[in-house]
């Protein structure tokens, strides 16, 4: 059972204020809560399940490390901020992550991604792609935004995003190669990867702002051969680390 | 003004029976609009648009091609398949093509592809890479969904799909190499592409079927190196077109 205050709080977590003052975000449905709970760097808190998932899921009801509430369908579906619930909703601990020091690899820099699902196909390429961190833009989507965490899946345990000024944390890198997405770079096929970079994607209309843009040594451009006016930020940031990431054979 | 069987007739197009009774589907806001309008293989038949819309855009209102109704905000609310209506709603005519004969260069061939949002971003990443044809089981989600056409803009008027037994239509072309996506096949990095073929991408969670394995000649995968399931459909369209379509420099 859910008591109003119960329902109140989980209702209020879809916004960033409230998920940010207690340092949690909330998942939903049985293939990202296991996928999840199967992540070392993420804690789940409190599990609201209808008997339909406990009966399916011994082994997570056995667990003692969190609490679990059965609930109705009906009550699911006044927490739920899906469409269309799916059997379990859960309130995890962000994930905690050392402190960002330096570029490792290529350092993701995002500037102003507001689209939930062009955020989360470029945090899970990311993770595809070994990438450990991501910088963000402070006016880009939240990452632990409801629709994001939907489609991250487990990846948002996996690769850190820290959302600062890029321009400002450039500055104090000034000695590390900055690569950006562009419409007049050059071909991807055609760069070396340096060993440690940063690598901007803009927004998907207005792309970099002349400020970022002032801070790249080498913009990159996927050659297009149709009239499409463009490719989404998330499957250009794809294209590009999986010819960045390419090791030669 | 919109009367109500006008209004109901709008509405009875989210259905795919009703676009396909009447060979149609909607679009909706200015930018895809526009983009459309611009498109020689689309005909606009029926715009419906706010009085922002026809003040801001004299030059669309002097057309005589369609007809154009002047309608409320709460007129827009009523008809629009958005969950924020943007301004201006269209009826367009399907676009025409000429009747498949044979693949040229790469004919995307997709399996059991049922999200609107990968099925835009397949279909707008192969308008970028040039292909021309793309072959879609019957049990994909219908291109002329609004939420497929709000994605993949004016791409949907470029790139051909055509709805049939995939199974069916490669035992017509046994002598065309057929490259699919798997888990467990050759890196993307390292295949010659042939002048033409077809790319099997299958359905994110259950793959390829076997049947339509069993028409493989090359299996490619994107190699990874962190813990990610797996990359989208649409991403890993986008990234095996620009490794396929890449020219040597």
């Amino acid at each position: 059972m859910l008591n109003k205050t119960k329902i109140k709080y989980i209702q209020s977590l879809s916004h960033k204020k409230q998920r940010d003052q207690d340092s949690v975000f909330v998942a939903e449905g049985p293939k990202i809560i296991k996928e999840l709970l199967d992540e070392k760097n993420i804690k789940l808190k409190e599990l609201f399940a209808t008997k339909e998932f406990l009966n399916l899921n011994p082994g997570i009801v056995s667990q003692q490390a969190f609490a679990i509430t059965e609930i109705s369908e009906d009550e699911l579906r006044k927490i739920s901020f899906l469409s269309t619930p799916k059997q379990v909703l859960g309130i995890f601990q962000k994930p905690a992550f050392p402190e960002f020091s330096r570029p490792e690899g290529i350092t993701i820099v995002l500037e102003t991604i507001q689209d939930p699902g062009n955020m989360g196909t470029i945090i899970r390429c990311s993770d595809w792609f070994g990438i450990k961190n991501i910088i963000c833009s402070k006016d880009s989507v939240d990452i632990f935004n409801p629709k994001v965490v939907q489609s991250t899946m487990g990846s948002i345990g996996r690769v850190q995003v820290i959302y600062c000024d890029p321009v400002e944390l450039l500055n104090n890198f000034s000695n590390i190669p900055v690569l950006a997405a562009t419409l007049k770079g050059r071909p991807v096929s055609s760069i070396k990867t340096p060993s440690n970079c940063f690598l901007i994607i803009g927004n998907e209309s207005k792309g970099i702002s002349k400020p970022l843009l002032e801070k790249v040594n080498t913009e990159i451009t996927i050659p297009g051969r149709g009239k499409a006016e463009s490719l989404n930020a998330g499957v250009a940031t794809g294209i590009i680390l999986s010819w960045l990431t390419n090791e030669p054979i």
